[in-house]
């Protein structure tokens, strides 16, 4: 299989933004403790999620959001959190983020839940996943944005690529045209994403690249897998993801 | 990551029955022609797929189906192919399957269509296809059955387990449980599965395993994969997959 010349090997870039640590943690779980290459990848590289990193979760406030969390955020999550259980489901995000970017497929927002989760409640997500995720999709909005250079509100394959690659995802050639197939309408007309299709697309590659790179710790672009994690690090995506 | 200890390690198991060979046609595409693995591991596993490896498809009749096809499936097919182009989609293949066995949602359609699709055609089947389909279907009918003892229709768990490692499929228990989760309701009662979730859930499992068997040739049960192989191995079922 050839790797992507474009941008080198490893095609995954070393800088990518991190997602928050919430997921990280999930990730690491069981993996002995492996914190190192985190660490060493985290700093310096522009990621807005550094709360997680200074502080521990007894600096949080009782509402369970970080210091310094925009109170539309706070208002937002709070709107739909009725049952002040300070936990929303899926049709409850999906109401939640409507207020601040657009109304997601309910696809979309699964693949969120399942990205951003709680790691005491897998179908839901708290404050703290929720502030993460409302800052990752204004970091995602503002490169979609930036690359959407008619403000059309679409992207097309190769403004796809360019938008992966700024967050850090540089893909085979091959899998983008096969991704971006996915929201063909069979007009014949050339294919552009929305937004939400923008997330979805990008979501599916940063977590499949993430759970790479967990098996991938030096960085080599290559890594060796036996068969049960294989099957560990892709079979969640199906579940979460239908 | 622990293996299956049940069943020892690799996981899967090498008499494992094959896809039909326009399915591993389609996996070897680009690979530099290693069809050693597949003629190894092929012979004398019980696998009902032996025509492609026998005749060309000089041998088959101008309706394209193999010789010695039940007449029950040409005539399922020809009655959804009413333009006769030879190719069926998502919801002809859904009214086809019907005669013969049940109405699968089209999810399940859809990844059986990804599986078995024809080299020519990705989001179609034709006459081969569909023979190769109809009969891996009688054979995983045949171990759902066998794993239904009460004939309630549905099977547990431990069932599935039992139904996926006789089809050659050894995953891990906690792959396992987060596959069965998809089919819970949260009523609290004992997930059950039924043939068109059973077909979903194994055809997932069959489909990654083969994945990762392409890339573990001599059997280790461990693969040595870069980055842009794991993308490609993976990516395609998100995109049929939805």
């Amino acid at each position: 299989m050839a790797s992507n010349g474009k941008h080198g090997s490893p095609s995954y870039v070393p800088s990518a933004p991190s997602l928050p640590e919430s997921y990280r943690q999930q990730y690491f779980q069981g993996s002995g403790g492996s914190y190192g290459y985190w660490q060493q990848h985290s700093q310096g590289n522009g990621s807005s999620y550094s709360y997680g990193q200074q502080q521990g979760p007894s600096s949080y406030g009782h509402s369970g959001f970080p210091p310094g969390t925009d109170p539309a955020v706070i208002s937002s999550f709070q709107m739909v959190d009725r049952d002040r259980s300070g936990f929303i489901d899926d049709n409850e995000l999906q109401q939640a983020l409507s207020s601040g970017y657009q109304r997601f497929s309910l696809r979309t927002i699964r693949l969120l839940i399942f990205l951003f989760k709680s790691p005491n409640d897998p179908l839901r997500v708290g404050p703290k996943e929720f502030a993460a995720l409302w800052t990752c999709l204004g970091q995602w909005r503002g490169i979609f944005e930036k690359y959407d250079k008619d403000r059309s509100g679409k992207i097309d394959s190769m403004e796809l690529r360019d938008a992966l690659y700024s967050l850090g995802l540089a893909i085979p050639p091959s899998v983008l045209q096969l991704l971006i197939s996915k929201y063909d309408d069979g007009s014949g007309s050339r294919v552009e994403l929305n937004f939400d299709s923008f997330v979805e697309c990008g979501m599916i590659v940063k977590g499949l690249t993430d759970k790479f790179k967990e098996r991938d710790l030096r960085y080599t672009g290559s890594a060796t897998i036996n068969y049960d994690t294989f099957m560990s690090m892709v079979i969640p995506f199906f579940v979460s993801y239908n």
